[in-house]
């Protein structure tokens, strides 16, 4: 059976304008690659209402899981939840257990738990909350879609909260050779070990260092014998050692 | 009228597999913003070629501009020029003037001029190449679609090629005001500001730091004096001083 697929949407016009690098799907790739869920596909689109509801449809009609991080917090531009709840159509509302978990989560730090705040206690109707154990506002799953915080410490507890809740298949192994060789002298029989083994996935990733041109030979599959034995074939191809 | 609108199509399985950490939407992000060109969306598809079709011609046909990284080295995995053509419909083969760069290259290194590196000077039929002064083998322009390198100083050395034959806008200008209180207690007031000037844009950005919860309030639009003003009121509304 093929691994679950998945795919990321990032909401945030500071990551669109520049003003912010996004560090939260390196660290989703990675735990979904640990999981055995392949993410097949990364949109990031800015807070704007229409444009979040056409990706989240596009994306859950297409992947088992999608994942979205930003716009779920108390200010104006947090449009996430409302977006999310109009692209399935359901209602979205105030929901008592999570209100509950904020009113205390403020009475405790001796905040008010104002009209701005309550707003992070807007769930759409038939959704299960995610835990936030950084800063208790809770993230939600709805139907296949998992609602995440932007900041990228909340992010990552939330991953850490939903992850174990999923079906993760055999997860995907790599080994990597480095190569002090351009991509141009060893694509032709790199091709041909590519040829060879059709059920792993070869990716030849250049780099430059000190002005010379190199190559990460990177093989990925769920078999690791396979794997080591086209890793094997490719040591035997590309003799010279690895210099540091 | 409104400034031009551009989306990224970044194409790499290394990318969604978390080996790598994508820097090239970051710097396109910050140069676009520059240049008046409004980045809307970006999407990451791995080294497929439906999924490169079909992301591309979603892309092209709904913004000004797309710019794509990745996918047009010498190896098996580069189907990024091959996937371009289909996408448009249009034939590739071999180009004489990007030949011919290459071989001048490759002879001066003292390297063979191989098929694998011919595949390199494979480009659709009615595109303009794209200048790169670091590795020499050209991206190229088609359409509204600019296709470039991913390996970083590639990319931006093509950026660079690239950006000053378009024609830009107004480039979107930002402040920033840092407030060492949580969103919850600022949320209301800043509501009201965002309110006030609907033709700037205002965003909040949470931060944790020593534990404590902070927002970044970042004001942007094309109009100074106006973004002077929001920033005038935004200090009014919160006048704590900053402190490091």
């Amino acid at each position: 059976m093929p691994n679950p697929t998945a795919a990321m949407l990032v909401i945030g016009d500071e990551i669109l304008s520049g003003r912010t690098r996004d560090a939260n799907m390196h660290h989703l790739a990675g735990e979904l690659t640990k999981h055995g869920i392949t993410l097949r596909e990364v949109r990031i689109v800015s807070d704007d209402h229409d444009a979040i509801v056409a990706a989240l449809n596009a994306l859950r009609a297409s992947h088992d899981h999608v994942f979205t991080s930003g716009g779920i917090g108390p200010t104006h531009d947090d449009i996430t939840a409302d977006s999310i709840a109009a692209a399935f159509g359901v209602p979205i509302d105030l929901r008592a257990d999570a209100a509950a978990l904020l009113a205390a989560h403020y009475e405790q730090q001796g905040s008010e738990f104002n009209t701005a705040r309550q707003r992070m206690a807007r769930i759409p109707d038939g959704a299960t909350l995610i835990e936030n154990p950084v800063s208790i506002a809770p993230g939600f799953t709805l139907g296949n879609v998992h609602v995440m915080a932007g900041v990228p410490s909340v992010f990552q507890a939330m991953v850490a909260s939903v992850l174990p809740t999923l079906t993760g298949g055999a997860p995907l192994l790599s080994q990597t050779l480095r190569i002090d060789r351009g991509e141009g002298d060893i694509a032709g029989p790199l091709g041909d070990l590519a040829a060879a083994f059709p059920d792993l996935s070869i990716g030849s990733y250049p780099f430059q260092r000190n002005g010379a041109f190199g190559s990460n030979i990177v093989i990925r599959g769920h078999d690791g014998a396979l794997l080591s034995a086209a890793m094997t074939q490719l040591r035997a191809l590309f003799p010279e050692p690895a210099t540091e």
